[in-house]
């Protein structure tokens, strides 16, 4: 039997010569992309591709050697398909993606709409983000904010997509997908909930406790050694602290962050109550128009697959061969079709980077209904 | 310039040559494979490895060519892999899961826990698994229900994990990661919601309407019709039906299904509410012990990535190169570690099938914390 060594240096062999062959393969292929170019061909050729795997499929002896060279020629058919949309990119042939560069934000006199009540957490991410003397303004729930950018109520909206430990806001990525609104900045907020409730309430006065449902969860291990005390859920953490003010009961308090409670005279009766140290929520800023800061460096996007196996890894593939990081992947069901997926990705990149038109220009080709929601 | 058609001459050519190489290698890798065998050597090689990536891109030209020749590389040296990791399950040296194949699962006498109330839609799972006169309780939460069969007060619990339209339920993913308990078996409830009172209560006497939240947002427009209605949200839709029994006042209804509303004695007073026709919700059947049915179909796995880019794709291709049909991705933040994320994947198979064992061994080696959450 031959040792490791003596194997390894037969695979070292066998490699110097393939090596060799996959540049001659990729040379021709960038000439294939040169003619393409010349004659307005597309890039991707379904019929030719299938021809292909089938092919070298006839070629080999193991069902295991099938499936792997099938594997092997699709990601060498992939990788010749994005040199090609390099080709097409340096020849100015690939088009200009819908979205306007911009220096920077027009801001000065916008209006800000923001979902709650006065001292919601959307309000404090406005200010963070905006300034805080900006002009801003609240509306009761997510979609009533898209629907104020969107009729032009409002220039700019500050909307919760991901906490810390809860994870995505679902409601916020259906809604992206349903507005021609799109992401333009993000900031994040430290979300510190207190227990707030009337000057001069005990701890023992208190029957009943709003806030937003996941902040009550949040806060499960301080309001668990209160087991007698009713959990209400209400919209927003804000809007809880505004019920105990105008109720004028003592038997209620709100889970809430302090400036909430400061902002609707409240006092604080257990500061710093989540149960997770550190929890953070990151908000959006959204606009009507197809604008990105020129120095913008993540791009949202969603797309619905097409119903074959294994087809979202070769989707990713377009992140991977352009040299892109995902930073991170969500799905969620396709509204009206039961138990289909439509996928949220998060990339690093800039809207007028070559590599990024190029991997955009291969998704959309081969996924349905693919949607660039902003790039921040 | 030459021809679209002479250029595909001259790709084939090389083709030719390459599919020959691929096939010498494979068979090389194969004899590697065996040695490994024999002398208990580890499969991955990770300097190997990384040795191999920096020496074939240091022998082709452009920056392109570099990275598709890595990436060529990286999938070769992952399809002999799991080229030997099938040769170890050939040679019986692959191990054992630690799951215990049944031939049904033993419900004779079982107990099975739901959350929620009697009426609850978690009943109605229950029943349509184990039958209508299974002997059924309830407890307050997904997690006392958890804590029920890990203790063994229940034998089974019956939890929703997912719905047509809103999702996933996510709390059930963490506490799947949370509880040594696991899935083994899945049922489908269609949710058809009404709105339910107190018999003689009619539509304008009505101020106040309970339910679990995602149910007043499936029929956001119904209600919306009563924009004076207040929504309140509580854990569970029976539960919202049995506050109203209980409180015996008109002005209060509840979202429920019909079963609901009969089993606590309410009048429907709107039938079919929901705006989306056709909704369901995918109920698990969990348990304590790590058994999975010999005629089983899905397995449900879960775990977190290495820091680097493109990882989830390379572990990805374990399912594509065993050729397993991956039906679902989700991802949840990690707790503890902010913008962290755990991956949960569904896929098709069953944990005696070989190609099985080699993705999961595959996945187990090159991810972190991988757990089996069941099949079934």
């Amino acid at each position: 039997m031959p040792t490791l060594e003596e194997l390894r240096i037969r695979l070292d062999d066998v490699d110097e010569q393939m090596v060799r062959l996959f540049e001659e393969r990729m040379s021709i292929c960038e000439e294939v992309g040169e003619y393409k170019v010349k004659n307005g061909r597309k890039v991707l050729d379904r019929q030719r591709e299938r021809d292909k795997l089938q092919e070298v499929a006839g070629k080999v002896s193991t069902d295991f050697n099938k499936k792997a060279v099938q594997e092997l020629y699709d990601q060498l058919m992939s990788m010749s398909r994005k040199l090609q949309y390099q080709q097409l990119v340096k020849a100015g042939a690939l088009g200009r993606l819908p979205f306007i560069g911009v220096s920077s934000l027009d801001d000065k006199n916008a209006r800000i709409v923001f979902p709650g009540t006065e001292g919601a957490y959307s309000q404090a991410a406005t200010k963070n983000y905006f300034g805080e003397d900006c002009n801003n303004f609240y509306v009761r729930t997510f979609r009533d904010a898209m629907e104020a950018i969107e009729e032009g109520a409002a220039d700019f909206a500050v909307l919760p997509i991901e906490n810390s430990t809860a994870g995505s806001v679902d409601e916020m990525y259906d809604l992206l997908v349903e507005f021609e609104n799109y992401i333009v900045g993000e900031t994040i907020i430290p979300i510190v909930n207190t227990l707030a409730g009337l000057p001069g309430t005990e701890l023992s006065d208190i029957q009943r406790v709003y806030s937003k449902g996941v902040a009550l969860m949040q806060a499960s291990r301080f309001l668990d050694e209160h087991g007698d005390w009713q959990q209400i859920s209400v919209a927003n953490t804000a809007i809880a602290a505004k019920k105990v003010l105008d109720e004028q009961d003592k038997t209620q308090a709100a889970v809430c962050s302090a400036y909430a409670a400061k902002v609707h005279g409240l006092a604080v009766l257990a500061d710093n109550i989540n149960d997770d140290q550190g929890n953070s929520t990151r908000f959006i800023v959204a606009t009507n128009q197809k604008i990105f800061l020129k120095d913008a460096k993540k791009i949202s996007i969603c797309f619905e697959l097409p119903h074959e196996s294994g087809s979202l890894y070769h989707l990713l593939s377009h992140f991977i061969y352009n040299d892109l990081n995902m930073t991170r992947i969500e799905s969620r069901p396709v509204e009206g079709k039961n138990w289909e997926y439509r996928f949220f990705i998060d990339f690093e990149g800039n809207l007028a980077d070559p590599a990024v038109k190029n991997a955009i220009r291969g998704l959309r080709e081969e996924s349905i209904n693919l949607k660039i929601l902003g790039n921040y």
